[in-house]
Formats: C-alpha cells, sequence, structure tokens
C-alpha cells in the first residue's frame, strides 16, 4: 500500500453522536428497545433520515428497487465503486448500534474525507442497507444479496412474516415495487468495508481500540416441531401423555449441551418457542423452537447440527412424540481480504490506535457481499459485550476512534494515488 | 328420597345431536377446534342461540348482569329454585363438549320432563353459564361466582387479557354494564347439578354408562417469571449468558418430576410459554411460563407447589438467574352432595344404566357451586379420553343416556311429590 501514511482523517465525535441519537429514536419502544423490522413504517422513516443525513453531508442520494439507499461521492476517474455501510433494520428490542453505526459512521468518514480537500481519484458510496436482521422474514442480507444478484425470481413471495404477510406485500406497502426488485443488481462495486460493534467482549475486556475481523463464523438456523397429542391438563394422567412441551424442554437443553461439549467458539441458541394450542390448562399437543447454532469451520457446524438432530431423535422416541428439523437457513464461514483488513491496520495506526485481529462471531452483510467483492469489517467496542438487546452500547469516544479508522481507509484507498503514480 | 322409581325420564337422542352440532359451529375455526372465549362475537353468539334454544323448549328465558343465560319451568310451589346446567366457553381450540353437553342435556332433559306430564312442583331452571375455562381472563367460575356474589367489586377492571383488554371492556363490547355486575346475585337457589363429559378414560375403559362424580380435584395456577440477560446469539460464549430459556425448560421439567415422584392422581403441566424477546438470534433474557397443578388432597397440593417452588429456585441458582412463582388461582378440592349423588345413582338405576362414583381430574362449576349451593356431577364417556381438543367426542348415544339420568333426577327432584305427601 502507501509507505508514506497520510496524516490520520479524524471525524467530529459530536456530530457522530448526534446521529446516532437521531436514528435510535426511530423504532424505539416505551418498553425500550428499538424494534425496526424491514418495511414497516418506521423501517421507512430511518431510510428517508438516513437519505436526509447522506445529503446533507453533500453525498448525491439514490435509493434502489429493493430500499437499500446510496449516497455517492463521485471520483474523477472511471472504475469500480468502493461501497462502505451496514443495514439499518433491527431484531426486536434491539439497540441503536447494531447496524446503525456502520452506516452513520460511513457517512460521517466520507464527510470528513471530503473535508480534508481533493477529489476522490475513484468513487466511494455509502450503503444503508435495507435488512440484515431476519428479525420479520427469514430474508437476511436480502439487501446485499439484491445488490449481488443473489435473489430468487419467487422469494419475495414466499417469505413470509408472523402475521402471514409476505416480503412482497410489505413492500408494496412502503412504496416499492416487487416486480423491479431485480434492478437493483450492480456490478459496478469490487470493495466493500463495514464498521460494526464488536456484539462480544474480547475489545472492551482487552482495552483495545479497534477490531480488523479476520473471519466471520458460519451458522445455521434450524426449524425445530415436535407433535404430541392435546390433552386436558386436569383429567389427563401423567402416564398418558405425549406433552409436546415436556420433549421440546429436554431437546432445548440438549442444544445447550452440544454447543458446551464442542466447546468455544461453538454456539447454540433457542431464542423463539411456540406452545400450541397454549392454553394454561391444557396438555400441549404442539411446540415449534429454533435453534440457531454457529462455528467458524464449516465442518464442525454440520457435526453439531447432525448431533442435535440424533439428539432431538431420542427424546421424541423416549417420549412418544414426533420431531421434524429443518434446516432453514446456512451460511458458510468466511474469511475476509487480507489486502483490505491490512488497509485497515495500517489505518488505525496513522490513527495512532490500537488494533487487533479477532473473529466475528455474529453474522454479517460482509460475509455474503465477501462472496463476490473484497471486503473487510472494523469492529468498535460494545460495553459490556452487550447486543441485540436495549442494553447494547458503545461509547461515542469508541465509536469515533472507529468512525476515523474508516475515515482514513476510504482516503487511503480511493484518495491516494496509486503507488506507480507515485514513483 | 322416593322408593317407587318413577319411570325413566328419556330425552330425543337426535334433538339434542342436533343441538349439540349446532353449538359446535358457533367459533369453530378452519384449523379445527373452538375458540369462544367470554365476551367476544362467538360467544356473543352461542349465548343468543342458546336463549333461542331454551325459548324453543317452552322455558322463560332471562339474561343477568354478566351474561349468564337462565331457562325457566315454574313451579307450582313457592321455595327454593333447582338449577341444572354448565357453561358455553371454550378454552382455546377446545371442542364442543366441554360445558356445551351439560347446558344442551339441561334443556332437553327439562323438554323431556315437561313433557312427560304435570306441572313440576318446584321451580327448575337450565342455566348457561357465561364462563368457566379462564381461557381469556384469569376469571374462572365467573358465571358462578358471580351468582354467588363472590366476585370482588375491582375485579371487571383488574382482570386483562393478553391484548390488555379487560373483563369490563369486554362486557361492554358485547352490550352488557360492569357496574349492574352484582345484580347477578342470587340468593333463591339450593341445589345445583351439572352433567358434563368425564375427559379422561374411567368410564370408557369400563364400558360404564354413567360416572356420579365424588370429589373434585383441587387445583392450583402458577405464573412463573425466569429473568435473564438478553444477549447476541452469536457474540455471547455459551459460559457468559444468563439465558432464561434455558433455565426455563430445567425447570418445565422439574413440574412433571414433581408430578411423577407423588403418582397418580397427581397431575402438573406447563401449557403457556412466552420467551422475550423472541428471536431466533437473541439469547432470551425473559421467560414466563404457566404451571396447573392438581391433587384432590388439599396438603398435597400445596406440598407439590412447595417442591416445585424449592426446585425452580434451585434451578435459578445454578444458572444464574431469577426466577418469580406467583400462585395466580387456588381452588381447594370439594366433595359433592351425598343426597343428590343418591338421587343421581337412583336414577340410572331407573333408566337401567350402570353408573360408577369417581372423582374429576379437572375443575368444574360445580365445586365452587358446591360451597354454597347443594350440588352433584353427572359424567359421561369421552372418546379415548380426549378433551381441551379439536379431538373432544362423546358418542350420541352416551350423550343422550347421560342426559335421560339427568331429566330422571330433576323429574325425582321436582316433580315427584315429597314422601310426606305420599303417606
Amino acid at each position: 500500500m502507501n509507505d508514506r501514511p497520510a496524516a490520520g482523517v479524524r471525524v467530529d465525535e459530536a456530530r457522530l453522536t448526534s446521529l446516532v441519537e437521531q436514528l435510535g429514536r426511530v423504532g424505539a419502544q416505551s418498553s425500550g428497545g428499538i424494534i425496526r423490522p424491514l418495511y414497516s413504517p418506521p423501517w421507512r422513516e430511518a431510510q428517508d433520515m438516513v437519505a436526509t443525513m447522506m445529503s446533507d453531508a453533500g453525498l448525491s442520494v439514490r435509493e434502489d428497487a429493493v430500499g437499500n439507499v446510496f449516497g455517492r461521492l463521485a471520483g474523477d476517474t472511471a472504475g469500480p465503486v468502493l461501497l462502505t455501510g451496514s443495514h439499518i433494520d433491527t431484531v426486536v428490542h434491539g439497540g441503536a448500534y447494531d447496524g446503525a453505526l456502520g452506516v452513520l459512521s460511513a457517512i460521517v468518514a466520507l464527510e470528513a474525507c471530503a473535508a480534508a480537500g481533493g477529489t476522490p481519484r475513484r468513487t466511494v458510496e455509502v450503503v444503508s442497507l435495507c435488512e440484515e436482521e431476519s428479525s420479520r422474514f427469514h430474508a437476511n442480507y436480502f439487501g446485499t444479496r439484491s445488490i449481488l444478484g443473489l435473489v430468487a425470481e419467487n422469494e419475495p413471495e414466499l417469505l413470509v412474516d408472523p402475521d402471514g404477510v409476505t416480503l412482497a406485500e410489505a413492500a408494496r406497502s412502503v412504496g416499492l415495487d416487487p416486480a423491479r426488485f431485480s434492478d437493483a443488481r450492480r456490478d459496478d462495486i469490487d470493495t466493500f468495508l463495514e464498521l460494526h460493534i464488536e456484539q462480544g467482549r474480547t475489545l472492551v475486556d482487552a482495552a483495545i481500540d479497534v477490531g480488523v475481523v479476520d473471519v466471520i463464523t458460519g451458522f445455521m438456523w434450524l426449524e425445530v416441531v415436535v407433535d404430541g397429542r392435546t390433552d386436558h391438563a386436569g383429567a389427563t394422567a401423567m402416564t398418558n401423555r405425549q406433552d409436546a412441551l415436556q420433549a421440546a424442554a429436554r431437546m432445548i437443553t440438549a442444544v445447550e449441551g452440544v454447543a458446551l461439549a464442542e466447546g468455544h467458539p461453538a454456539v447454540a441458541t433457542t431464542g423463539v418457542v411456540r406452545v400450541h394450542p397454549g392454553g394454561a390448562n391444557i396438555v400441549p399437543g404442539r411446540v415449534e423452537f429454533t435453534i440457531d447454532v454457529r462455528h467458524p469451520e464449516l465442518d464442525v457446524l454440520d457435526q453439531m447440527v447432525a448431533a442435535m438432530r440424533e439428539q432431538c431423535a431420542a427424546v421424541a422416541t423416549d417420549r412418544g412424540v414426533q420431531v421434524d428439523l429443518q434446516v432453514v437457513k446456512k451460511t458458510p464461514p468466511h474469511t475476509l481480504d487480507a489486502g483490505l483488513r491490512a488497509v485497515l491496520q495500517q489505518a488505525a495506526d496513522t490513527c495512532g490506535l490500537t488494533w487487533r485481529e479477532l473473529p466475528s462471531g455474529a453474522g454479517h452483510d460482509s460475509q455474503t457481499m465477501g462472496t463476490h467483492v473484497k471486503a473487510a469489517m472494523l469492529f468498535v467496542p460494545s460495553v459490556d459485550g452487550r447486543s441485540h438487546s436495549p442494553a447494547e452500547y458503545s461509547t461515542p469516544h469508541d465509536c469515533a476512534q472507529g468512525a476515523s479508522v474508516l475515515a482514513t481507509a476510504v482516503r487511503l484507498l480511493a484518495w491516494a494515488p496509486p503507488q506507480s503514480d507515485q514513483q
């Protein structure tokens, strides 16, 4: 890269903090946390707000067919685009940083780069991706997949939210036309940089300023359905029951056991349980639950799922119920681009900040983007490692340091003359 | 009682079957089963239908302040009323027999008694009670408690359904005035007879025509809240979690263990589980679940709940979460009136049917009614013992036999001249 380090580009901490607070009020619940699922009214409000923020930062704004919002700073030479950003949808009762900080850091980073003077050699764009979390539809990385042309034609009609609304219907409700979704595809991007909160404790515990992600863990989502027999809770003897919940409780216990047996960094979680028919005086006839299982090695991931399948089947046989276990999503682990990681490390050094390489236990747009373009990720510390929670928090200082490293990296990649020009 | 048995009064099987089918369509779901909670539109439709059925049977119809519907056949002497009936509300995805059969059998029984000739000596009424199941509010026996004056003044405002609607608001939505609820109290009833499906297998397995209930089991309902910590399912190590669901799964397993350790007829059931925030990629921070625990001896019931409390606390300590366990309802066991049980047995003999005394594992209006007036219960066989399920079923033949025993008992109690008159 550049062996004469440019001065680090510093973003305005107060401005970044203000943008985070502003976007954090969209979809905020009186009971705590943010609910901002894809194509909901608060989602629409958030993307409109981000568009205004981009415009205020001097970027040319455009929304694509699926609702990704782009802010563009045109370079003075032709060639592929450097993209940076993250997503603005949230989990149910999520926080103000997951996704949002990557979008807002990218805006203030480009603003700071432009303020540092000169026209970029290559075109840089900020993206506010429409969807990453799968909190409404099993659609995750929908924004990224749309850009890469990885969305199946019938997917918008097949994906249904818990209220029975299809993704296509939801899109229409916020003024988008599902028939035009394929227009979102782009072939002009060659680089993606994503800033994100760590969502774990590594950086905070070691007092490191920023993290450079080496590998993003692989994960699988499973839907388990346990079928027993609905009966009267008072009149049915304990020995004459096929209680789907008693079976499910043992399967959920086994899910944890498989992750513990594999050891760190394996994780497995059941986060959703639906009990049917759901009356206090009714023996449950059916239980549905989810399993989220993750490991940075694909073989181990497959072995863990096989072990869960085996243990759930054994519980079902033991308790006289039926179990069906379906893999509804599988995302392999992804190693990020070595060259871009080096640029991020150089940018951190330039800014005089400490950094460490670390894996990501959470999935991110970068792992899908990284299958088609060079991608890298920067982590900022999460206080107490909290995330997907109203308690999610990163200090303004840490956020601004991360955004400054991002700005410095973008400046290195898009403003600095190519090495050959310098000879 | 009467030592010269009257000829048994026989009800019309086809007519009873037709009424059961007719009422069974109200609140029927395309997915199977009936959903007819208190003060819902199908509940309103059902009570209006029952009122018409009573009127067609020649009874004088009246709805009281809480929505109990009465059909009256006036006797030719003054004195307390003989009441017979059951409830028409259902559990979620319940069947067409639980409660409803007791109301409809009472209607055809009175019709058959009247057709057998003569005016009743004492007044007889059929009642279609508004609420028994607690499927919408923690209000069970609300109809019976209103008649007995056992509803606290602020209860209609305090009881809230899962959508946040108070019982008072729900009542207003079906045209009732909660300010008048206390008008439902009556002091003119001295006897209550309730026909009900068994909801177990005792009668079916032994091929007995009808059951005469000796004792109704006691039960307690508990609400358990487990508080852990919401975290990201990918980024939070297994050893750094306070997963409320993993703890709850072990508590739910322990609930079953307590009932199994106590042995038959103890039962314990978890029928409702709510996981918060409820995302597949979020470690659950809070889980709420119910426990329904039953035993015909009060001491044993208390001991079972104490054991559950202890075991849930031990799980909470072990897993670093908090647990709160509240008793939201406690109904002591109730022994039914010996004199009335003898009349039911005599009626069965008169009809030439086999009978057996047996306990009820399910709670019934009779146990609350029985705290203030003489009460007895008649069971008809349940095919396969199924109940609180769309599969709930009793054969038309068994239903009509039960209703004929009820009719014969009512005739014995209300038509036959007192023993002293016969001397």
